[in-house]
């Protein structure tokens, strides 16, 4: 006899772009929107009622009405009027997650000076945001935990980098260096403790205070780094309750030009994306 | 003042090709590896201190070795292999989590005959194994579970699917239709009751059912069909004990020609990639 | 002063997919549409006068209304068909391009059975058709140039796969090697003589010869095998003019395992993307 | 009887990042490098004879050999050392093909000073070089055609941007429109009329003109504004001969908000990368 444990549905990969319009003055925002429900939807699946349910497609009409009805500039911001807006309307729906994936798009310097309305996309990185929320019931206040952050950070440190003084077996062939190259695709998300911070000014002094520490760190290894970067971020933010970092180690791997009668005093490298190390904490106070 | 909570560290993206010879005939595994682990490993991160840390790069020779060295056909097999060596060698190690895929090769009919050593990859699916190994410890036995499946298996009915009675509010543009296409792009595992199965009977003898009731399936809907696909693996295989599937609804959108002067008895679809629904449940007994 | 040399506009990435059906006996086709149109646009460009333009959403609307009305069951019958309606109904057009893909769904087998309208997609090679079309002007007769091909065609091959004998210079660190792996992810097109053939039925006889040559062939070199595919495709099918093959050498490389105590006896490979080979040629009678 | 037409081989996807090191001060050069060879190759094709064939993994390693040794600060002078190189010690070599592409590493801003040594990727566009290199022989000199370009290059438009007055027949839906968003994914090339220019000073001023162009242009169509980036370029730059534009339109379809009783004033968009127009030319003085 089989029996539902977990289950969830919901609408992926909704994107939307919205133009924000100060006269002759815009911005644009370019969002890719995720809304994932769970509650009591059983029935749905055991028997095929879908009585009562929100249809994916709804969700996706959801998620561009309330692009257009929302004053958010931030996308955390849009993410709690999207959550609470499909539970008030859904009380079959006990939790609703929101994730939002923002495309960075800054404005083009055209002779020197930045456009009104023309704009470049830069990245890789994508900005992030993490909703969960339960909406209120039965007298208990709805919680929304929203978390921030950053994806696809393609960062390299030449100097200040070595690794050393690790087990050596029979397996091990690598060799201990006090100077490597140290790249990294980082993947970073911090939670806040309440949920109305000024998202922006936030993310801006995390991401100033997480480049800083990488670029001077004396790092022993990236758990060192990665660990040091938490804990300068956790000290200058007082409003999040903890940070976690993903950190893959592609390596570069220096070229052997000794076959060739050359020298390679860590200049020619080969850079790679597999395999890689992947080294990960969640910090907390 | 910042504390670890979790943290893990291992390696990704190791690839393997094993070319297993019986004479002329020969058989190839390309695998796909991770390997991370969780341990006692705070002090390398808050000191920098690497003492008796096994480097990636370690883990990294490891997989070749065993790889080599281990008789296991299938990769549920070697990846109990690889968890076993890397924990007895490394005692502060107190979980490790292997991961493989596995690309299709199947041989190539040559003149109608399938050839000895020559081979065409068939996807897009690959198969996938994922072990969870706790090594044994202070009287305890090691603890390993196995979970095996497939990602990335694109699928389509073209008959036998509706989805109607749902919800109608404001933003539901939806119509109701008794017959639409039904396409996913499943990921599907399962977890063995015990890890000593026959690894690849039991995965030959589920792929038939789950296809077979995908194909078969008068579908309400997805969740509907995604149930009874679950119900029935359950019901043919006594040795797993849950299946988690999650169907995202990739959409075949109906192309208006209306417009043009023409009918459209659902014949010209639009395939996309995104929005796309998802539906997704875990199944136990 | 700036002159217009080339110019070419079209509408890319056009997906379609559709449903064939003989009563409960589904088939399906699925296709990505290219349409590039050259000919007497230059004022567009220079004057930005987009009198008598079509659109290229007009060309995406007639790919989807052409897909409906075109008893094509190949997807070089329907080039034929889009590129003549296009160029009868738009005189200004010289020339149309029309490229098409085609994913690979073949019949699910449920329970030993092929299952009338559920199919599982298979790759990763998709089939490719290209026609340049020169419309009839003033006497002329229309001109059409097919082609048809295989892009993503991963093969492999564990035996009969040497290398020697190539020059050796200070850069030259490749041992020579009577046995390696011979792996390829093959780009191959033909060109029919006459644009009339019955298109399914040479490709499947050109794939059998092709694969078949790959897996039977001595091979001293990738350059010699695909040579001997050619050659051997061009002896089989008269209709065919001329074949082009790209061959890029997706390098399996040995692990040395020397370096735990392990022999290699071209058992354990690491298969690599990238830096590859890339061998191409096109071969004619 | 098959005889071999045009031939290549050579080496795809060679990476290398190089670090140049003025003191603490670095820099840091990421590059992709493709070599392909034309020339007396036939007999390694037909006879499977590899005598004087310079084998790929050789170009691989030369690739390196001259990233070393050269004092090239950009790609287009690094092109110009290989090809000069392998052409020297290949005499059977007739022609080099050398593709690089360089990703774009910009120094970390650490509170609020540019690092010496810390540098995060910007894209997604990235910088390309293309040389077609002919070796002296007999008596003629070589010939070097370098060309410049970037790849990937996304800009948007909010305002300035129209398009009407093109043609309507039966298949045409598109309204016509005096405010719409234009954006592309652009890649450019020009060819420089002398192989010995200051690269990185032209790269810099043909982008700002490119880049002011397109962000100020009132644009009545994607041809008309890329027929315009060209004119202006070949005008601020004489150094160069020509100038070619790919401009895929990437659509960004308004959402009809009216279904749910809101307006729409261009603010809330679909982006879509497929299907998307494609409208290229090639312009010259």
């Amino acid at each position: 006899m089989a029996r539902l444990a977990e289950n969830q549905y919901g609408k992926s990969r909704v994107r939307l772009l919205k133009v924000i319009k100060n006269g002759a003055q815009h911005e644009v925002r370019e969002w890719t929107v995720g809304v994932y429900l769970r509650g009591d939807f059983e029935r749905h699946f055991v028997t095929g009622d879908n009585a009562g349910m929100m249809a994916t497609d709804t969700m996706k009409n959801t998620v561009y009405s309330v692009a257009k009805e929302s004053s958010a500039l931030t996308m955390e911001d849009y993410a709690l009027d999207l959550a609470r807006l499909l539970s008030e309307r859904n009380p079959q729906v006990g939790h609703v997650h929101v994730t939002v994936e923002e495309k960075m798009w800054i404005r083009i310097k055209a002779q020197g000076e930045r456009h009104d309305s023309a704009f470049i996309q830069r990245g890789p990185d994508v900005a992030t945001a993490d909703l969960s929320y339960t909406p209120a019931k039965a007298g208990a206040d709805a919680v929304a935990v929203v978390a921030s952050g950053v994806k696809g950070l393609v960062i390299l440190k030449t100097s200040r980098s070595a690794f050393s003084g690790f087990k050596r077996d029979r397996w091990t062939t690598l060799p201990e260096t006090a100077d490597r190259l140290f790249g990294t695709e980082a993947t970073i998300a911090w939670v806040y403790s309440e949920p109305k911070e000024d998202y922006a000014a936030v993310r801006a002094r995390l991401m100033d205070t997480l480049l800083t520490t990488f670029a001077g760190h004396d790092s022993l290894s990236v758990q060192q780094t990665l660990f040091q970067m938490a804990e300068d971020a956790l000290a200058v933010e007082p409003g999040i309750s903890e940070i976690t970092l993903a950190m893959p180690n592609r390596h570069n791997n220096l070229v052997d030009l000794s076959r060739f009668g050359q020298e390679n005093a860590n200049e020619i490298f080969v850079p790679t994306d597999e395999p890689h190390g992947q080294i990960q904490a969640r910090v907390v106070r």
